[in-house]
């Protein structure tokens, strides 16, 4: 399937998760307020240190830049502070990658999240949402894009197949992109520890798994030429004060890191089992989120909405709904016990 | 003169201020802390309000960024917040402008801030540094572009005359981009009310007059065609939520700002008198930073900083310092006592 940069956007389903205003929009009677279950938002956060009065007033300092990457290379395993370019936001490098080379052909291995086909086209590339990885001694397009795990079906695929793949792109100039967006729930899977090789990026979000996504912080782990002209795109103060103060501290917290693991896991589990005794199937995901499929004649999406729980629905495929972790488990089953019924009757 | 993307970086000299670790670098027997005058920053910040913790967490909503669209077109005098695209700093609407037209000839008016030219020449424009505007009936580059008033030397240039530039650069497809960064301080010369004129574009700094520089936001201005196309280009989510929460603030509090101008103007008033006894040439400035010209035989730069005040050299003047606002005066006239000497004597 062939992609243009507005081809993406699909009539009355919200392209995102999170907005609030959109779902009081369409269900202006639902009770208040909104559990937003739209998101794949740790909804437990890093907590928030004391932010010190010169974060806000002075322009962040290089030197503060330069700590933040070393603690997110410590954090992702990246061998060289150097191969890490920080962000205000994983978005805005998503928008911005497809800039730094010439307009070609690119792959997305898709359904993925929705941002990354139309920033290809955007930027004048031949996007093509494929199915399947390519074979690494078949034909190869200029750029393979995918999410690892995957955004909403949290598919896998392991660490080798994708370098295999990344070492035959290299091989032809070509780049193997790896948004790891949910990975600091699996880390053996991440590729960070491989950054350094041609043609292997990988975008890393700060939001997601610290709880913290109105910060705006993101990594490209890539070889230095291209974390330097992203840089050189993106210009200097990047990324704002408290933003570099606080996940200066967060990304070298490996005790919280360890501890909320163990927790995103143990509330995944426990809401796989409320819902798989309501009788709904789960599709996929990771610890931050659930795809699920609605039963036969009933629309999970709309009766969550009417509840008061804002989960993410998708244009191309009716019938699924993406569920983030409730912060309280038992505040969910309790709201959501139209989902229950299954189980209650 | 001609500009390429690098030409302009100079060596030994900061290319901005704000950098205390090459102060200490360059000056290692300082008295600390240093007071750091090398910005043009309020020293007088916009109280921080409550931040709600869902400014952390969530995503910013897209109502949210139409909130602050709107405080910063009533506090800028747009008339429509669609003319306004809000960004994390001015820095990066600067980088990103020169993308949003086809290369083509650059007029930049200089001596100004070091990052304009560069960043034009990155998108592969042809830069020339003038030292006078052309003549409207005359021949015209395709982009124009000036700071009013000027950084570092406070030059302004009457609004009428730029409606003038501005109307003769659209007849030609032409842009005028004018950088009011420090526009703030006299809303008067500020050409935001005119915006929705074809080719006319301007930024805004947030962090400057409301000394909150680290927490990254600025605007461009422009008609809607191109706040639309840099929305595009940057994506959702572009600013923070707490940028978001505390400028939709800050904007509407026309309390502050008439305060604060008051006294930024009374400050800058005691300054120059100060200055003045010691002997020192004023050579212009604004309310938030003075050019200084180093009397004959010294060093300007050097005194201030074995005495602890880090100000602004410009590699291409020697002599000339830019010095903001000092936050304490007795303070600096303490501290500063080389700078005094003349008067001492």
């Amino acid at each position: 399937m062939m992609v243009s940069a507005n081809s993406m956007e699909a009539v009355g389903v919200q392209p995102h998760g999170g907005n609030l205003a959109a779902a009081s929009a369409l269900f202006p009677h639902a009770p208040l307020p909104w559990v937003d279950l739209s998101t794949g938002i740790n909804p437990w956060p890093y907590p928030l240190p004391d932010i010190p009065a010169s974060a806000w007033t002075r322009l962040p300092e290089p030197g503060q830049e330069r700590a933040l990457c070393a603690a997110a290379a410590a954090a992702y395993g990246v061998a060289d502070p150097a191969l890490l370019v920080a962000a205000p936001g994983s978005q805005i490098l998503i928008q911005t990658l497809p800039f730094l080379r010439p307009p070609g052909q690119v792959q997305v291995l898709a359904p993925t999240y929705g941002e990354h086909a139309p920033a290809w086209a955007r930027a004048g590339h031949r996007v093509e949402l494929v199915e399947n990885l390519p074979d690494p001694d078949g034909p190869l397009p200029g750029v393979l894009l995918l999410v690892n795990p995957n955004n909403p079906d949290g598919r896998i695929v392991p660490p080798g197949r994708l370098l295999a793949l990344a070492d035959a792109l290299a091989a032809r100039r070509g780049w193997l992109v790896v948004d790891e967006a949910f990975c600091d729930l699996t880390p053996d899977l991440s590729l960070a520890p491989q950054i350094g090789r041609p043609g292997l990026l990988v975008l890393r979000s700060f939001g997601k798994f610290y709880g913290l996504a109105g910060l705006r912080l993101g990594f490209l782990l890539a070889p230095e030429a291209l974390t330097a002209a992203m840089a050189d795109r993106l210009g200097p103060w990047r990324v704002a004060g408290p933003a570099l103060h606080i996940a200066s501290l967060a990304l070298v917290d490996r005790d919280w890191q360890v501890a909320i693991r163990t927790r995103l896991s143990a509330a995944r589990l426990t809401l796989d089992a409320t819902l798989r005794d309501a009788g709904i199937d789960i599709l996929g995901g990771t610890d931050l989120f659930r795809l699920l499929r609605s039963p036969e004649g009933r629309d999970l999406f709309t009766e969550l909405a009417q509840n008061g729980i804002w989960t993410r629905r998708f244009a191309d495929r009716p019938g699924l709904i993406r569920l983030g972790l409730p912060p309280d488990m038992a505040e969910f089953v309790h709201q959501s016990h139209m989902v229950c019924r299954v189980s209650i009757i």
